[in-house]
């Protein structure tokens, strides 16, 4: 058995597994040949883990301590039997949470007044421009986890939410009780506040160009806690910049975001560098959840947030 | 007939009652005489209008396009018979969303980022200090329309909710699913995030002084879109300066915050002024909510958002 240090409570780990080993991953190159050394029952992974060689054999379960497992674990290995479990949807919970802060700071200006009570020492006697989310015309653009967990947190605002995602099964988004628009289009046209919460895949890669960001409402607020490559950025800061639309940014093309970025002049614009989810308070719970499933797999227990195929196809 | 013209709109006023005449509110000295001369039967009132005299007689109904008339209509007139109505129920779910923004940005820290990436031209490679709502332990101080709604808002978070009212029935506790606090020392001493939403009255002015919120556990989030009035503004600066509690304040005991404050200098604490509610985009709905009143009032037909003595006593 063999487990990554990255996820953090290597104790703990020891503790369940105490033949564990830990592998550097500073020294990335050492992986394959570890691999083959040592092989593996189970890998416990996060962030910072090499990707799996496509001729991996011997491991049974992938216990990944993050997200997507797009960039650590080819396809075929899945195919072939690999279970792989990650840290499943408390954490879209909290990337829908941070969808609906965004989409309220915007709506209500709220870094542009935060930074006229702090830093101009200022008040506003009507202030003006604030709008509320009850009984907008809500978009999504995605409809994994994250997307459905949001609908969850809108349903008391009596908002009309239509959503679109290539390939999703139109039974999806009739169970959650989502409009499904025909094309990207269309959602963004009939949206007064978008959320971007599609994967990022090389399909969906900057598919939120120019001539689709147009199509939004005047005064429409866009939401971004999911990627920054979906969409074309420039001709979103242009055209916040020209106050067509409201930017609610968590996420970025190139992180960190340059330094001289438009973005960062859009006095107007709610931005966060990419706290979406988990949240700090979460951290240990998704540990808890790794050492679970752990624990299930040695029981010969079923386990909790299974990266299926097509989990695995529908991520970022 | 006679109305005020602070309302707005009183071009589609006069449509409904040609026979409306306009006093001007910078002359307040001629209310009384005005009244007296006129003996109006329907007033429409708003933030700028005078008091009415205890001895107004003849007019049989008020319509407040706005929220408390407790500093407008003498009570002893209500209790005579006088039908007042105010913009009701949706500017109170309008003040809900504002207290659950206030909260979602000091859980993530929004304005101390936002100013980070506007201001700094930073970034943050692991945002620290970011938390979520879920699961929370929630304490709502005051417990009438706004507090209701926001207990709607927050059921999609499974937060424990505690609150805590003077003189609220247990019945409409039990009713919204919410525990009862028996004081408001046990409400402060068992909330993560406690929302402040009391009417100010005299018996409430200043009732969350230091004692109160020096109960707040560690890190606890304090959101206030009431009145500032409620609160020791100075003991809350000073707790959240030492760390002990976000600070997240859409009103102040005196507005505007003067330039001074040591609240402006909170770099994590979420300020706005005072823009809970009715948001821009929903002036013109409480203008509609008032001439549908008017409409029901002349057909003979109930009317929407009666101002009961039992919530002019609960009102700010």
């Amino acid at each position: 058995m063999f487990f990554q240090g990255t996820a953090g409570g290597p104790e703990r780990l020891h503790a369940l597994l105490p033949t564990a080993e830990l592998f550097d991953c500073s020294e990335p190159s050492r992986w394959a040949d570890l691999l083959r050394e040592t092989r593996p029952e189970i890998l416990v992974t996060s962030w910072s883990t090499p990707a799996l060689p496509i001729d991996t054999s011997g491991v049974a379960l992938v216990c990944h301590v993050g997200g997507t497992v797009r960039n650590l674990i080819p396809r075929p290995l899945i195919e072939r039997g690999l279970l792989v479990t990650n840290w499943g949807d408390s954490v879209s919970e909290g990337l829908a949470e941070a969808a609906l802060f965004h989409a309220l700071s915007a709506l209500r200006r709220g870094q542009y007044f935060g930074d006229l009570m702090h830093r101009e020492k200022g008040w506003s006697e009507f202030p003006s421009g604030t709008k509320t989310l009850f009984e907008k015309r809500v978009g999504i653009h995605g409809f994994g986890a994250a997307a459905r967990n949001l609908v969850r947190l809108l349903a008391p605002f009596r908002v009309e939410i239509s959503a679109y995602s290539a390939g999703v099964p139109a039974g999806l988004f009739q169970e959650a009780g989502v409009r499904q628009c025909q094309s990207l289009a269309d959602l963004f046209a009939s949206s007064e506040v978008l959320f971007e919460l599609e994967g990022l895949t090389p399909a969906t890669r900057g598919v939120v160009n120019r001539e689709i960001l147009e199509r939004l409402p005047p005064d429409a607020v866009f939401v971004n806690v999911a990627r920054g490559a979906l969409i074309d950025e420039a001709a979103a800061a242009e055209l916040a910049t020209a106050g067509r639309i409201r930017l609610a940014l968590d996420v970025f093309a190139c992180e960190p975001l340059s330094i001289d970025s438009p973005l960062r002049s859009l006095a107007a614009a709610t931005l966060t560098p990419h706290l979406g989810s988990p949240t700090d308070d979460r951290l240990a719970h998704c540990g808890d959840l790794a050492l679970a499933n752990l624990q299930r797999f040695r029981a010969g227990q079923p386990l909790d947030s299974v990266v299926s195929l097509e989990i695995y196809d529908r991520s970022t």
